[in-house]
């Protein structure tokens, strides 16, 4: 291992040249300053990827740089925000140059490709652990936020949930996955997806705990209900492996939108990836009911527990 | 220990009410939504703690709470800012109710003192370890950069730098350290003196890693060097326990700041804490001359080193 300073890491791995006439300061000073376009708001979120917990321990550093920023992308795109700027707090047990470039060159790929800057951080010596803050900024009225789902409203899901944990739980039986272990270690953000679904969506929600827990989160915050339809859930054409019922309902890591669409509104006009699929109703009964599924197997079913 | 999930864990301890209009969407949506006000420019800086490493493990959670908001306030005060929203990632072992509890009070103890708002984050399993995301508001031009001294600036530190480091010192070796154990575990960020500064001085920096190295940023960005006297350096009255010039020079911790006046500027009506004292004065020629130390010596002095 070569003797790295955080000044040296930070100039070697994270300095980047940024065309983007909103950062007035980016990293080397004490904060960046930044300024967010006259008539939009500014979206924060934060996630923490943990090594062993987050993602296995055999993760190569690229995934991991990616992953770090994706899950926090995904949070800006069930907002329907534009991602801008990040901060990176990046708790290594070594600064390996091998490890770095890496990590960097997975973060960056994932920024660049949304237009992302990293405009500070810090780095500390530690059980390896990576905490992004992602600013976002958007129009206020277009909000995408959980607490709007209506009765009579349509209940869609994006991609395949259920394919992270599916990949996941044969990783750690030693068992191959084949190319969807992209699924788990390179979740595609659904940027698109959630700009697109501004002034369409009543409520979103992105499912990083489980379809079924991240959809409850929706239905408490609007104060409604829901029925769904287990026959309904997405699934790939059969020579693809099939995630169990249990990872379509309760895997998390998905990083897919779920979203509630009033009756009027049409989505006919998405002809993008990923697919999206209707999966039942939002009604007033609170709760879940799932079409297909025995009320005593769907309480068993729970999403990420995160202690 | 009680069993608590994380959205119980972030409703029982994390949610506030706040008042501030800015606020569109506070805790419990995908991200925060916020309005900076019309005029100001963001801030933007985050700090990550490591248990063992940036507190010793005998640290109350009281004091690891303040502190985790402490070192980033810091950070905007050095840019003369305001600070207004904060996303915490908690990195925890167990969810333990008693810590849970004292951190949370040291956090908003802080938190409210300084009209800061938590508007998100994340609560993740794994080795103790906390990052927070500061975000801060200020007019353009009155921005505290590292890159303005100009030679013949003067060269001002506030209050004692030094005792952070005398105090972990005596800590590790289980000696008594009296009343100045507030200075390690309970840093007052210096923001009322950033205030101040705007418009004053011409380059600022909070210390964190140590005078000589912080200063070094200064003298970097800026272009400069500087001429020091360690006769200078500010120090108490004589009942009180001295910091070594090891301590005063290279100690981390302090967060303190450390800025440069032009000749014309004044400081004179600045009444409050903490003290300011001049310690030398900017020169073109690169690099620190510190009159009564030996270039060996200095040399031999190293700020905190993150790896």
């Amino acid at each position: 291992m070569s003797k790295l300073g955080e000044f040296e890491l930070i100039q070697r791995y994270f300095m980047r040249v940024i065309q983007d006439s909103n950062i007035l300061l980016g990293i080397g000073d004490d904060a960046a300053a930044l300024k967010v376009p006259r008539g939009e708001v500014l979206l924060t979120c934060t996630d923490t990827l943990v090594a062993g917990r987050h993602f296995p321990e055999i993760t190569t550093a690229y995934d991991i740089g990616w992953k770090s920023l994706a899950v926090n992308l995904s949070d800006i795109a069930a907002m329907g925000g534009m991602a801008r700027w990040a901060t990176l707090a990046l708790t290594l047990p070594v600064a390996d140059p091998t490890w770095l470039e890496g990590f960097a060159k997975g973060f960056f790929a994932l920024a660049q490709q949304y237009g992302v800057s990293l405009v500070g951080g810090d780095t500390t010596c530690g059980p390896l652990s990576i905490t992004v803050n992602l600013l976002g900024t958007t129009q206020a009225s277009g909000i995408l936020r959980r607490d709007g789902a209506r009765s009579g409203d349509a209940v869609y899901v994006s991609g395949y949930p259920g394919e992270a944990a599916w990949v996941l739980e044969r990783i750690l039986r030693d068992e191959p996955v084949g190319e969807l272990r992209c699924r788990l270690d390179r979740p595609e953000p659904r940027m698109s997806l959630g700009r697109y679904l501004r002034g369409r969506a009543s409520a979103a929600i992105d499912i990083s705990d489980g379809l079924v827990q991240d959809l409850d989160h929706i239905l408490r915050a609007s104060g409604v209900g829901a029925t769904l339809d287990v026959a309904r859930l997405p699934q790939r054409g059969a020579d693809i492996a099939q995630p169990s019922l249990q990872h379509k309902l309760a895997g998390g890591d998905d990083y897919e939108l779920l979203f509630t669409l009033p009756s009027g509104q049409q989505i006919h006009d998405w002809e993008q990836e990923p697919v999206l699929t209707c999966i039942g109703h939002i009604d007033a009964e609170p709760g879940q009911r799932w079409l297909g599924l025995p009320h005593s197997e769907f309480i068993g079913l729970r999403g990420y527990q995160h202690f």
